[in-house]
Order: structure tokens, then sequence, then C-alpha cells
């Protein structure tokens, strides 16, 4: 087989796909790509069982075939072969797999494999979809999958729950500690369906899609399987199994104290109180909050810090703690100029939640000495 | 004591002074700057033995006396009280040394030491002494270092020899495998003089200085000690004690192949190499040398590289190999468009130099197979 591309086309194409190779594996067949060429044209993939991508990309074939080729070496040549004239040819040996990849006068040769060893991506039954765009999908991944216990795929709380519920697409996360919730209002109806999808595999998702506003994604749903797909390029990831958290007994409406205040100024002060945090050694931050002041405080063997800032409080006043680090992630994951907590007492959970429950963030409070 | 600071200056006058804190110690007064408040004003310093700094600072003081403090953790503060007015108060307790540290609403305390517990930065007794641009020292220092074990402090290849040859001073580092050596030429002609100094702590110069191309510097030489010094701010480093290496018997104008090439061409060929070098696999580059072009040659486990770039050769055609990193840094530590490659056989050095040897960077070959 002989191939050739534009190398950005290329480049672009290969650093999808590399985002399904695993960090670390001695199954050394999971750090190859598969090139696939048919007479629908040339496909790329990679898949690692959790999560598989394949992407169709422009360029000139000559024959049909397959071969398996280590992605991140072939990523390093094709960055490195960076000449004015920008195109790559990839001639690839049908009987003993030996890739050429060259560019100029430059030549690299590279050992390639059989394609039958590859593991191919998974057929899937779709039973129900939805679009939105893809700036949509990358902010709410942000906003929301922090809160998942991420390297921990072997329980619930290791996953995110997508939940298309009529016009409604909803994303949470949680780790036990906190919970972060995100709604997606839809143009339309659509059939409920909810999966439970590892975190990990929505931050690729994440790094993969530009975010462009005007260019859409469609979720699909399937039974074991859902796949992500714009353009010409298809991501799968497994579904985790299992019930998810049961959401309603979680969140509550009720309040006694409600405090409006700046979320740059809170997450400012937070921020400044992890001077005191290192490594395993969690200190309480302490809100004390009383007419207009919110009063922060820690206390920690390296020193302490007192800060104040404005707020409009109705309600009773309070005194609660908080691990620091979940207060920052939620206020982050936030456009707003101004919050609202939501508190009950210093033992129940607190909520940062917009008017209309469009974003809510439960965070777990902790316990403290006065 | 009561002091007051523009938070950029102290911020500028602690980054500074942090280049002497070592990265881990067990001995903790390592980890802590000194501020001297004395009727000449605030000093700021910080000592780890190997290399001092200090630092007077513009600011306002009411008292006087002396505390050490953690710096790293007032870096830390001092970075995230970022408010508007852009002033930070110090408040140092003449009795029990704690410190508060404010702007705005924040008020952080941490205890800070009796300032008598500190290591003082030795007294020195200057023997001799040139002024050069910050600009020149920033660069000579990039240029060499990276040809010094710098890790090995204990050995003379950790070291960087400073040579002072009446109107040239010199810098000289390397680890056995290729010798880095840079000329600055002087306006007028100094005393002769000579010292190796740990790599790391000039290093930490290169870091401390901005590199103005219009501000001086002055090093000092002593019989223990040289100082860099600029505006307020003094540098004292340790030197090495011993001989250093005779580069006499080195370095050789005899030469039975010069090439002449691009020195990007070649740059950008050898680093495509290194897609194939991973840790601990060092595999030769090899050069063939005939009339009007370099071929490069690269045989791993992982693959091949071939490569071609023009040059123009005058003597013998010559096969030799190196390892390809060595080259790029010396490749990279030269400015000019073309360069000049020396060779006499595939056993002896090759030399990368400027036609009046105001550069000469001196590198191993390593054995191949054909």
């Amino acid at each position: 087989m002989k191939l050739n591309f534009e190398r950005e086309k290329l480049l672009n194409a290969l650093s999808v796909v590399s985002k399904a190779i695993p960090g670390r594996t001695t199954n050394d067949i999971l750090e190859c790509a598969l090139f696939n060429i048919t007479d629908e044209g040339i496909i790329i993939s990679a898949n690692n069982n959790e999560l598989g991508i394949e992407t169709k990309i422009d360029g000139i074939s000559h024959g049909f075939g397959k071969a398996a080729i280590d992605l991140k070496l072939m990523l390093d040549i094709v960055r490195k072969l960076d000449f004015p004239d920008g195109r790559i040819n990839i001639k690839i040996d049908d009987e003993n797999f030996i890739t050429t990849i060259s560019s100029g006068k430059s030549v690299f040769k590279i050992q390639a494999r059989n394609g039958e060893e590859f593991n191919y991506l998974p057929d899937i039954n779709i039973n129900n979809s939805v679009s939105i765009s893809q700036f949509a999908l990358k902010e709410v991944i942000k906003q929301t999958v922090f809160a998942a216990n991420v390297n921990d795929t072997n329980k619930m709380t290791g996953g995110e729950l997508i939940e298309l519920d009529e016009n409604m697409l909803k994303f949470v996360a949680l780790d036990g500690y906190r919970v972060s919730i995100r709604h997606i209002m839809l143009n339309e109806g659509f059939k409920n369906d909810k999966c439970v999808i590892p975190a990990k595999n929505l931050i690729e998702i994440g790094r993969i899609i530009e975010g462009d506003s005007e260019k859409k994604i469609t979720i699909y749903f399937s039974d074991n399987h859902v796949m992500f797909k714009y353009d010409t390029t298809s991501v799968i990831s497994r579904i985790m199994t299992g019930e998810y958290f049961d959401l309603k007994y979680m969140l509550s409406s009720d309040y006694e104290t409600k405090v409006r205040l700046s979320r740059l100024s809170l997450l400012n002060s937070i921020d400044r109180a992890l001077v005191f945090i290192r490594e395993n050694n969690n200190k309480p931050l302490i809100f004390e909050i009383s007419d207009e002041t919110l009063k922060l405080r820690m206390e920690s063997i390296y020193g302490s810090m007192n800060d104040e800032i404005e707020c409009d409080k109705s309600g009773n006043n309070i005194m609660i703690a908080f691990n620091p680090k979940y207060f920052i992630d939620a206020l982050k994951a936030v456009d707003d100029e101004f919050v609202d907590i939501y508190m009950t007492n210093s033992r129940s959970p607190c909520f940062i939640r917009d008017a209309n429950g469009m974003y809510i963030y439960l965070i777990l409070p902790v316990n403290f000495v006065a």
C-alpha cells in the first residue's frame, strides 16, 4: 500500500486516535493504530477496550489492505518530518509490513504489524441519539468531571452519568464528598435514556473535540457502548454496568442560610488559604457568615490565614468548614460573576447553584474546631 | 519591626534570593531567607553554603533587627496577596518572631526564627574583578554549561572554569565526552585569574539575571569565592578546589576533513533521529561525508532513519558516529547560520568552531558498525 497525506491532516488524525492509546501497557498491540485502506477510504483507529476512536482521513492511496503501526513512534516521526512541501509518504509492504515514512530526503523505516492482530472497534446497535454543539459538550465535561474519582474506573464514582430526559441533557459526577450536576437545555424533546461511562474517557473526548460552538457532535446510546460522532471521527466508550447513585436523596432545596457573593473574590480568598495545604495535610477552611461579611479562617502548623469578603446574606448566621480544594473546583466550574451558596447547618451539605438549577454543586462540610 | 513593600519589588527580591534555597533539605534554616533591617536599609539574603545571595530592597521600615523566614511559604503568600493597591505589610514581633504578612483584608501569620541562627554570607577579600554585560554572561552560561556534569559537584566535571586572560574572558565546561569553550572579548586588559565554580551555581546565576545588554554585572575573584554583583544584588559561589583539566592536550587545529553546512538543517536532521532514542538506549548516529553531501543514518530496534543534507566539504571523505544528543547541544549553543565542523578520523574528536576560535565545541565520536 502507498499513501500520501498533507502533514497537518495526518498529524491531526494521529493525535485524535492517540487518545485511545494507554499510557502504559505490556500489550503492545494496544500501542498501535490500525491503518485500514478500503474502497471507502483511509480509516485510522485505535482501541484500548475502554475507549475506541476511529477517524477517516483525506489522502491519496494506492492499493488496499491494513496494518497496525506503533502510534507514538509514528506521531514522533511525522511531527519531526517538518519540510516546506508539507506532505508525508507512507509505503507499507503487504508481505512483511515494513513501513517507510518519508518526506524530503528523510526516510524512516519501522516495522508495522499485520492488521489482523488488531482489536477492532465494536459494532454498535444504536437505540437513541442526541446532538449538541461541540462547545457545549467540551464545557460540560470540564464543569463536571473533576468531581469524579477519575483514576478508579472499577467503582461507579469513577464514572459520569449522562442522562437524556426529554429536552434536558444532564451530566453528573460525584466522589462521595461532592457532586457536580449540569443540565443542557435541548431545542427538542428526545426519548429518555441514560448511561454511566468512565470519567477518564469523557476527559479524553473533551481533549479531542475543538469546542467549536457552530459544530455539532452526536451522542449515540446503545446497550453496551456510547458513541460520540462528529465530522468523520467516532469515539466509542464502554458503559459502566451497575446502578448509579440516587440523586434524589442528596439534593434538597431547603436551606437556613443563603449567601450571594462575588465568585472571584471567594475563589481568590480560598486559593490564598492553599499556601498552608501540603500533601496529605488537608486542613479545614472555616467560613463564618454573619450580616454582610464572610470571614474565612485557616489554622495549620505552618501558620494561619484570616480573610474577609463582602456578601449578601439571608437567613441564619452560620459557621461551617470545607476542604478548600473542593470549593475551588466548584467555583472554577461556574462562569457567573456572583454565586449563590445555600447552607443548612455545619453538618449538612452546602449547595452552589443558579436560580433555575442548570448547575448544582454539592459540597459536604468537614469537622472543625471553632 | 514593621515593613511595607511594593508587592512587585518584594516578589522580585524573594524570587532572586530563593535561587539559594536547596530543593530538598532536612536543615530547615537553609529554607529561610534572612530579613536584616539596619540603618543601611533592608537586606534579604539566603545561603546554602554552596551559593549565597543577598539583595537590598526598597521599602519602608520601622525599627531594626533581623529574622529568618521560610522563603517558599513567604513567596507563596506574597504571590497570592494580589490586591489592587499592590502593597504588602510585614510585621515581625521582636520577641517571639511571629510574622504577620497582610494586604487588603487578608492576614497571614507565620512563625519566623531568630536571625542569629542564620548562616551569614562569607566576607570576601577581593583579588581581582571584571565587568561584562548581563546579556553576555547569561548567554555564555547557556552556551557552555550543558557540557558539565551538573549534578556531580564533587568532581571537577561538575564545575565550570572561568578564566580571565588579559582582554579575554573564557568559560569552559566538560564531562569527559565533550567540551564547550566560549571566549568573551573585553574592551581592556585585566590581571589574569581563574577559578572553577559548581556549574549548578552558574545555572542559578543565569536564571537570576535578566540578560539586559545595557546592564553590567561584575565578577569578583577571591581565594575561596567568586562574587557576581549587579544593582543591589550579590551572588556568592564557593570555588571548587583542585586542578581543572588541561585543555592543551584536548585541542588541536589539525584536521583531515572540514565540512561547512547549514546549522539548522543539521540540527533538524539529528533531532529527527532522536525518535529512536529511548531512555538508556543511546544509539550512534552515523555521519557519512563525501563530496557535497552528509548522509546521516541511525539503526535501532525500533527502526531506522536515513537522511541527507548538502554540505561543502574539503579534505578526505569520512565515516564517523556520534551520540546525537551531544551534537544537538553544541549546535543549539551556536547562533551562526552556517557552521564549520573539523574531523580527523572516526576515533578522534570532532570540533565545531568558528574562524577565530571564539567558540569551540569538542565532541568525542562513538564506535559504530558500518
